[in-house]
């Protein structure tokens, strides 16, 4: 990664990375992204999934999407992934934060227009999202893969913020104060997969989405602490 | 709400809305959105806290922040708040989605210089994060509140989107397909809280953390059906 004006860390930059192994452990910690561009000068931020594939990152939409329409012209694009952690409660609410783990990358992303290369794209996103449907679930048809835009986004230039941990006022005077101090943490859980009303009967949950980690960044409620 | 080109829903409007009652249920069941603003032509996302009291956000900062500083001037900007409440597996890759409750906001946020509309604000930030904790934790000193920028956004602006349900392609020729369809369900859960390993000793946890919900969005472990 390199450090850009627009990546440099300015506020409280002891809890900034630039490391690669750090960014990629905070992109696949989830896959629901928060993709910004500008659209007649103004910001538009929407949700969407994403995949990450070695040093890229993969986004899909509709070809008929405003979003991945402007994304295509190419359009300079920030992608932020964030995971909230928990709400820091410190003595005095000047110093009450977030833990969270925030990616941010920037870039103008390409436009995929060779099948392989699109089908290499929606599956990076397939196998983030749901590990194990790749391959499963019916493979897009070739008027489908047509429908699809798929974006690719280098990480070059990238970078990665973390804060954890307890509130650090302990030691001002707000220490003496009689004010509990702690975390709230958060977790994403998981529940049992629900089946469609309208799935006809014998068919069995498949053994990827009965058992190990099919959606990064969740836990089984029998896992919290 | 007034529908304009930037809120107009292109892509599946069934699932949107303009009713502010959908609006203000989106927005008061979280606390951290994605701001995005544009800084020399590019975008900027950033994750942060955010208070709803009647027709306005409310976002605060230092006064130092790279994003609250351009927003400051005053920018336009979009803020996201986006709840991701499942992943809904179909029979086919390309009918895969997620469901989600996503609000999104356009406007010019105004900065507040006078002390009390200041206060208000973080106040409206303070108790949508954690209910309760204003009036408990020590306020805002003068020196404090000088180094902290508020913004109000009205949101008069706004779309919401919802998607919820089993995926649509029973009916489809893809229903016939031996592949199991349905929905993982996702839920945020809030642990107990964690007491700073540096509190005095005889500080108890106070009622409003004790009990209650102080946290928007979020379930005990116990609440998980």
């Amino acid at each position: 990664m390199r450090v850009t004006d627009r990546t440099r860390l300015r506020r409280l930059p002891a809890e900034g990375s630039y490391r690669t192994e750090d960014l990629h452990a905070v992109l696949d910690a989830g896959f629901v992204c928060h993709l910004g561009l500008v659209i007649d000068g103004w910001p538009m931020v929407v949700p969407t999934t994403y995949g990450r594939a070695g040093d890229y990152l993969f986004l899909h939409g509709s070809v008929a999407s405003r979003s991945l329409r402007a994304a295509a012209t190419p359009t300079p694009v920030c992608v932020t992934v964030t995971h909230v952690d928990g709400v820091v409660l410190a003595r005095s609410l000047f110093n009450h934060s977030i833990n969270y783990r925030c990616a941010m990358v920037y870039g103008l992303p390409t436009v995929l227009s060779d099948p392989e290369e699109k089908l290499a794209g929606l599956r990076a996103i397939s196998d983030q999202v749901v590990a194990g449907q790749w391959g499963y679930a019916r493979a897009p048809s070739t008027k489908e893969l047509a429908a699809t835009t798929v974006l690719r986004l280098g990480l070059a230039e990238s970078s990665v913020k973390v804060s954890a941990g307890p509130p650090d006022d302990a030691g001002d005077p707000d220490g003496e104060l009689d004010v509990w101090a702690g975390e709230i943490p958060l977790r994403t859980v998981r529940l049992d997969p629900l089946a469609d009303p309208a799935l006809r009967a014998g068919i069995e949950l498949p053994a990827h989405l009965a058992g190990g980690d099919p959606v990064p960044g969740s836990m089984r409620p029998g896992d919290l602490a």
